[in-house]
């Protein structure tokens, strides 16, 4: 079987039996009690580690600032990924000729103006702003769980438009956040095995827009810059990152201006579990039937 | 103290005390797990009674089919409060022209297309698509909550524009919907009451767009299809809704197809608490500072 037809069948599969909503749009869903709980099973998981870390909960709403957008540079390398927040600012008569444009089937999105607001395209986008200045101490940690947007629309069911991931975020030193990942490299790893999940780790491999993209993709593997969690789904030869590991160098700290305390620029790293993704790898590889996972799995869950 | 000092004054003490986040955009914050603990208590509170109704849970992401917007009249009454997501989708040369904008501080929203989904502007719209066809029993209860937007911002802390509802919806006959809606008015006063806030009910008076959104009011108020509960906030004189009681009769079962099992288009009803609304209720209400709040106001949101 071809990948396109195991996804689909998946897709279906997790439809018919009671996991997803359809919604008539490739790669957006609506969950059921039994996926919803999953994902919360999943993150309750995850998050356990965080308390050790003394990583400081905080939370956003799935919109962040347009402006945070352009400043990290997430338009320049994943213009096509982007979802920009529009609305209709007209009077009586232009709401009019946006009806008629709607009611003969025509494109209704030149009616709209550009808001203020984006979609939230990784959970850890809106915090760096909250943190220009100095940071509170040598090595701060935080811990965040939001939905993000990235507009490529897919048959894939672990490629959604729409879905949420657990960020742990840390900002000090270089050596303090490079040490910081490979911890939390080496325990991901742990806790995923755990769960009876079959992974490895991977560079990765971000799709940067356009023939400017090609060398940055080429440099995101040469400094080893993210490393992935990957563990099969809808392929073994594709298997999906389910987690990943990025260090960001000190990017985020000159686009927001944010200092160590001895003044030099923050470096930051980013650690995610992608919370549908991991609940879907768990429903590959267990089956869609709870009741006949391997009892240390459910245990684990229920943790 | 004007009604606009008033609200300046508790967003800046909601910040400086603590409680929010800044993100340099009207209406948009980010929450510390202070607050963000106190929203997750109000929706415990508000979702112990679901049970009761054998309400079923469901989940949708905060995005939904732009298609929605159109067949439930939602861009016919609040265009102006839609978020319709646009996302780039040009060539490497059409990428380098959105850049040029962007560094020249022009307008870049013309350098996007508008994608086939929208922001939710309400937690019941994803659901109802779902139900096409014909009911399972006599009366379906939904339980759900996510983030929802409007586009109206505003100094005035109650008024977000990126903000939480737990909604519960009905489907049935107009008596079961409506006998359903009487009872969930009785015990949301009775509940928010609890907590401590002097809550009153009131005919709705939602904003409905231009010269035509004028007779839709009035009809609005007319035949009661809209109540909520407000409590001061703000401002004494005018109190902000905290929860809210809508009857839509046949609206959504006729725009999604959903039947009755006796073959009558299904009536529907949504009850929802604004969980933010609900929390800066409290805080107004009790202050800002959680050890002096009345002992038994805390113990009803550790329950």
């Amino acid at each position: 079987m071809d990948m396109d037809a195991a996804e689909q069948d998946f897709s279906r599969a997790l439809v018919d039996e009671g996991w997803w909503l359809a919604s008539g749009i490739a790669g957006l869903y609506g969950w059921t009690h039994a996926f919803e709980s999953l994902v919360q099973s999943v993150d309750r998981l995850a998050n356990a580690f965080a308390a050790q870390d003394g990583a400081q909960p905080v939370h956003f709403p799935p919109v962040l600032n347009r402006e945070v957008l352009v400043r990290s540079g997430y338009m320049q390398s994943f213009p096509d990924l982007c979802g920009s927040v529009h609305s209709f600012r007209g009077s009586d008569a232009e709401h009019q000729a946006l009806m008629a444009a709607m009611e003969a089937g025509e494109d209704w999105g030149p009616h709209l103006a550009q808001t203020a607001v984006a979609l939230t395209p990784a959970v850890c986008y809106p915090l760096y702003p909250t943190l220009a200045g100095t940071l509170g101490r040598d090595e701060v940690v935080f811990s965040l769980s939001s939905y993000v947007f990235r507009h490529e629309p897919s048959q894939d069911p672990a490629r959604l438009q729409a879905f949420r991931m657990r960020e742990n975020v840390c900002l000090g030193s270089a050596d303090a956040v490079r040490s910081w990942r490979q911890a939390w490299m080496d325990r991901a790893q742990g806790l995923l095995a755990a769960l009876g999940l079959s992974v490895s780790l991977a560079v990765a491999n971000d799709p940067f827009f356009g023939r400017g993209g090609r060398m940055l993709r080429a440099n995101q593997r040469q400094d080893e810059g993210k490393f992935e969690i990957v563990c099969p789904i809808c392929s073994t030869a594709h298997p999906t990152a389910i987690a990943s590991f990025n260090y960001h160098q000190d990017k985020f700290g000159v686009a927001f201006g944010i200092r160590q305390r001895n003044g030099e620029v923050a470096h930051s790293a980013c650690i995610g579990f992608g919370l549908e993704r991991c609940a879907l790898a768990i429903l590959r590889t267990h089956g869609l039937d709870r009741a006949r996972w391997p009892a240390i799995v459910r245990r684990q869950l229920e943790a």
